[in-house]
């Protein structure tokens, strides 16, 4: 299976690579650095990465930029860091990537538990979340040619220590439930499902 | 109460400001008409209105424009008609409003079915629902004051035939049971709910 892998050089991203590259042809994709580099802000950009790769079986996004910070002095402007990163992005992969992917290929989206469970300072991430949450149902029943499309719905990530104090109480996904996670949507059958890999 | 609807002059907002007239203090906001205008795609717009209309008890919005029509050649530009719209016009409401609203006051958004349920032609819609209730859920527990913040998702509503032939099977929620969603939160206790009136 080609698969490509958006955020790869991140700390998700570089996991899931690692496992998947002994059985599949993996194309690491960053915004600066891997085997290709795209803004998922930019259509322009997104369109030239879908050239330069070709036609494929996956798409798996762990790049999703949001905003973390302050309640009282959140502006609009600093809002719109995760609408235009993780959702915007997320979304412009799909609308732009149906016209490259192979029949029956997937899509799988990170989305994460902020969208149910809030914790301070990250209200952006939550809204993103949600977005993702509700347009990967609402994609599902419009993809043509048996393309599926899932999003990933982890806690705070074992390989993130530095967000545990962020998240009291919240028990860290382990990187191998995360894989499990991804594994589900892209060699699994489900489409238009929120995945929770713990 | 003094109470400010943002989408006063439409379907819904009209139905509220006429249920609740005669026991408070009701300021009709829309676009084009209304005792005041407001563009909720404009932070500016938002600050202004809010000077004008002083310190206030409940801000309900049913405004939240997005972008209906096809898949197959949906674009991020369309898609971004929602996200100014629903989205972020309603969460600038609330970060800029929460400076101008007295203790204990309320929030009530606008949300839907579509959320959780997605038809053709409305993922845009879904996607902003969707950040909409998650927004909700994050600005309950960041708040001060006693200020409180709730969504009322209908499914289509009973005065919007137009729309009937977009749902199939769906009940429409009548007037009435709207009325109730938006009553709850904005004359109850809770906060961080999604109202789902029906
Ligand atoms: N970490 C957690 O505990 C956790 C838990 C739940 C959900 N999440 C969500 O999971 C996602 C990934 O988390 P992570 O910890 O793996 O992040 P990370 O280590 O910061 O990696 C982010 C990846 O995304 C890429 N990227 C960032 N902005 C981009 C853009 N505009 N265009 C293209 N690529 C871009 C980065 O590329 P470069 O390295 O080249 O810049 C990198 O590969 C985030 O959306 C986060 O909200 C994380
Ligand atoms: N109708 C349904 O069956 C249904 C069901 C579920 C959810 N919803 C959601 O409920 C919301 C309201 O529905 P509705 O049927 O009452 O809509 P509507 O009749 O079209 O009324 C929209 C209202 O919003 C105002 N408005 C539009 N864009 C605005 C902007 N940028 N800034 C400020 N005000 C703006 C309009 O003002 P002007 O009149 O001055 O332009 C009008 O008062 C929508 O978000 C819709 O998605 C509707």
């Amino acid at each position: 299976m080609k698969i490509i892998i958006v955020g790869a050089t991140g700390t998700m991203g570089k996991y899931l690579a690692n496992a998947w590259e002994k059985e599949h042809e993996v194309i690491r994709v960053g915004s600066s650095s891997g085997d290709f580099q795209v803004d998922t802000t930019s259509s322009e950009s997104i369109e030239k990465l879908f050239n330069q790769v070709g036609p494929f079986d996956a798409l798996v996004c762990t790049a999703g930029p949001t905003h973390v910070g302050p309640w009282k002095t959140m502006t609009g402007k600093e809002f719109k860091k995760g609408l235009e990163g993780k959702l915007m992005g997320q979304v412009n992969l799909v609308l732009i990537g149906q016209h490259y992917i192979n029949p029956k290929g997937s899509f799988t989206l990170i989305t994460g538990a902020l969208a149910q469970e809030p914790v301070l300072n990250f209200a952006n991430a939550s809204a993103a979340n949600g977005a993702v949450e509700s347009f990967v149902r609402a994609a599902a029943i419009e993809l043509g040619n048996g393309i599926r499309i899932n999003a990933v719905s982890p806690t705070v990530i074992e390989d993130s220590p530095q967000y545990f104090p962020f998240f009291p109480g919240d028990i860290p996904v382990t990187m191998q439930q995360l894989e499990y996670g991804f594994r589900k949507s892209v060699f699994g059958a489900n489409t238009g499902k929120v995945i929770k890999p713990y």
